[in-house]
């Protein structure tokens, strides 16, 4: 049995990257491709790296017959998401890669993107989407919100031990390092070869960034009282890759087997053994994320580190693994390749 | 029906590369990794990025029981291969990755590689390995010798208007640009980041590259004379990717029709439209190669340009493809994935 | 005594570039940068990095008080160029950066530039800027321009061997590899570093880049008849340096004599021992050239190959090269940095 | 008057960093230049971007003649420096830049560094060389110890902070993103091209980074108790910077008011205006530390962020500036060249 998946918004990285884990999929093939400015032009003039595949051309939403699709794929940019799947057929099966679901609360999303939600009814229905914690809700959901890059970077670092109650909530530091895939294929100065290769620097510093949001939900729903953590994000000079660095008031050991526990059966989520850290060369183009957990020399302090591929288990490789959920396949259908290294 | 391989020489880009692809193939499975100088090591620690897999640990290679494997890979530095061949079980099927085999003629080995072949009787034997030429020999022989990457690059862009009698044959300037995996993982100064990044140069100039055996070996056959190109390789600040850039003398249409005509049925050529020229992003990490021609400005002038990742289609993507057809497998079993971009 | 110069248009590459070779330029102070968009901003917040230096905020061109200026250099791009300078006062020094005046011949303009020039008197004023050939115009001259970068590269390798009349002149292939900071800040897609990096491709093919124009006009007044080179650009994922393969037929020691008799008494320009080839690594930031010639094994070809860096000796340091000949300064003052490596 | 100095150890990094300083430098002049492999060749060879200077050949610390040298540079690695620093005549100015005489207690010494310092008499002589800090006693000292570049970049951030108290001393996490060139040219297998490039990772986590001594030892000797910070350095895909972020319980105000008190006059730290934070792009291959401050979410919280470049201010850039110290030199002299922007 196969089903049929419509990829909206298909003409940026993450919709580019849904067609490269689809396309090795046993059972699930793509009916259609939209992307309103470059209708009508097909898939291999916008991403030629997708020109040895049989795909159909870029069209506008409207064109889609969505009696013949089983799932959308969302791959639009933030605001414009709620908006389009507001008026999606009521019945269809959506995963969202926008921000515009993940947080619950309207208040908070208000706060955080600036003004109120479009959809709210639709909000209170999405299920946020990551994997390995919302699993049984993601199952029969109609709508799941992709989560943030960076947000499930962090989460898959700090989740397990803030729920073991192992570390002070009050004094978690999250510095991140992040590629520039994860801007999108935008057209800004600074995302240049010239101006970022060679060179760093944070950005959305001073708790500034949206997807602090996130953690901000997440974690104090795990915790059972606020958390707020102090979160310094790095844009590096390299295309794919999340680097967490969480520093916590906790034991490393206890931190350690809170995670190992954690994650025992997970297909794509590793705890290395204590003491190592991974890298994001060794997860680039893959759904696997690393994580790993290092004593301080001062006691009762460690770092926790994590390494995830952004546009892969950051957002469209936990999208096809959640519509792999949803539409019954084997969840981890497509997404079994190796990382690429070098 | 499944089928059992041996990589020897495991601890390199080439042979993490064949793990990387033999991961996702439906019908092979690897029975045993070597690697001297790290025998008794698992893989996940010479090759971090493997570490989801479930891989036997390294060994040498008197270790392994060759009446269990259907295949042998040999992925091991030139001159070691052909003393290491010479030695395996004379029944089993090989796909050697080093320059040991891809000559034909004893003196011109000697003459590119400075001694002679140690073992000539194999050296006979061995089927040059660019599958789309040498498909048929290769579905039935016992030894294949994987070609050089840039040779490969450097065939695909000019076999067919070769033997198509649409060039000059005393005027082709080979242009070619070289990602640095190509180098394997070796300690060389001129292959550290601070030395290679944002800078390049040229490398074995002035007709010294080795892999101008293979181009006079094949281009001469085709066209039943000498043919003895000129050569410029350059090292470009990038891990995968070779970009020919073929000049020659010759009417650009004529040569688009006989690569078109060429590589019309081929599932990893692909010729692009006259006028448009490929690029190495579009490939990086998959079995493909695009070809393109572009005329010049005089009239009776062309470029041809191929592109293909060199550790993939350059290498253990074809050995892969050669291992296929050797052992009764589907030719593009495990060889499918998408090119990673960005 | 000291001058004092204004930058027009000093909010791109080669305006900054400017700055920094003049900010230790013993005698030569900048008196106004301009930027139409940017004016009333202070330089340091658009180009952070000289933030230390003490420089007038970007205005408008109609604000300088032209009266205190000794010599204009104009970073404008194309077509704009030509207009602001003929507005200029006729009797103030400029040194262009654009394509504008690169060309003598009126027609082949129009071939190159796709539209009539739109101050013909000016075009045939001024000075052709590849310094080491036209010093004696250039000292004398009241409008300098700049040559292209590419061209510059491509003209440092062949002009004394055209000159020497030691090679074909009908059978000059060149191929280029030219890092990204030539195309400008400009927000083009193909220049993100998400698209750039890690792989190359070539641009401008067939015979189509502007350079060519230079090229022709050039190497057919040295030869004294039409000159046609084929010409092959590969942008590269780096961000400074041109590196130029020019494949000859002719004798490599006599190419190698006129070259080093060409250059002998040059300060920036240094030929390299015969077999030796020059890496793009070796002038990065400076206004040094490297020139090499490699003999083929064919007998009667070889290889030429220069190596530069575009946004100094090919554009910036060039232009101020010329200026201090046009002031009457040490030829090589503020020029004489070590290039920066790694 | 002009000065004459040796470099030890002229083959690495900073050897060749600081020849490109002291080529622009008006007053002192290269005598000699060692390395004992080396010995006999060309510095040209050894690093061709500077080709154009006319250097002394490499040549073994014996055949110097130091009754013609001022002073030395030694920048020999660790543990090799102490036994030929104490070799050198008694009364040579010499400014180390390994990490030889950076601790003042011997037992401190052996903890880091594994093994009981070998010339404790000269540990005590030796002034350290955080130029901003030691200023005076540099002025005075015969034998200055370059500090480690981290720990440069580190102090930038925090010593005025912490002088000031005005954080929490007990709550300092610093986050530091460095470039691979601090490791030297060195081969090793994680700092080739192929492993480094498009990838990142923490290295020495936990707290056993050897510059941490530094730290332990300036931080508590300005407190007058013992500080120990929590650190996790990052290697990035870039050759040249460091990037802190010091991570802080304090007033953001208060905070940037002491360092900017601290750095008024400084000519090469530059503090930015609250709220915003530094680049390493905008410091390359330049003497200029950026310092920025910027607020946390959370009152009471604050990340200082500093960036340099490791060769120049981290390293060859502040052992010139001390050399200037100690000769009677302009402070400033060979150190004024802009950085290199793109």
């Amino acid at each position: 049995m196969s089903h049929h998946v419509a990829i909206l918004g298909a003409s940026g990285y993450t919709g580019a990257e849904l067609v490269r884990l689809i396309a090795t999929h046993p059972t699930i093939e793509i009916a259609a491709l939209s992307a309103d400015r470059k209708a009508g032009r097909p898939m291999s003039e916008v991403f030629p790296h997708l020109r040895h595949l049989d795909l159909p051309d870029l069209c506008r939403i409207e064109e889609i017959d969505f009696s013949r699709v089983d799932l959308a794929f969302c791959a639009l940019p933030h605001a414009t998401s709620q908006e389009v799947i507001a008026a999606l057929p009521a019945d269809l099966k959506v995963v969202d890669l926008s921000a515009d679901f993940r947080l619950r609360d309207p208040a908070a999303y208000e706060t955080w993107y600036g003004k109120p939600h479009a959809a709210p009814e639709l909000q209170k229905e999405a299920v946020y989407g990551l994997t390995e914690f919302y699993r049984e809700d993601i199952e029969g959901a109609r709508l799941v919100a992709g989560t943030g890059c960076n947000a499930a970077a962090g989460q898959f670092a700090l989740r397990p031990v803030i729920a073991a109650g192992v570390i002070d909530l009050d004094r978690i530091v999250v510095n991140l390092t992040a590629g520039v895939s994860g801007a999108g294929r935008s057209l800004k100065e600074h995302l240049l070869h010239a101006e970022l290769s060679e060179g760093w620097q944070g950005y959305a510093l001073g708790g500034t960034h949206r997807h602090l949001g996130e953690f901000d939900q997440e974690f104090s729903a795990i915790a059972g009282r606020p958390v707020r953590i102090e979160f310094t994000p790095t844009l590096i000079p390299g295309n794919r890759g999340i680097l967490v660095a969480a520093h916590v008031e906790g034991d490393a050991a206890a931190c350690h087997a809170a995670l190992s526990a954690a994650y025992e059966d997970e297909p794509f989520l590793h705890v290395l053994p204590l003491g190592e850290a991974p890298s994001t060369h060794h997860v680039r183009g893959s759904n696997h994320c690393h994580v790993g957990v290092v004593a301080d020399r001062q006691a009762g302090r460690a770092v926790i580190v994590s390494a995830l591929d952004n546009l892969t288990k950051g957002s469209s490789g936990q999208a096809l693994q959640n519509a792999n959920l949803m539409l019954g396949e084997e969840e981890t259908a497509g997404l079994c390749m190796a990382p690429l290294f070098p």
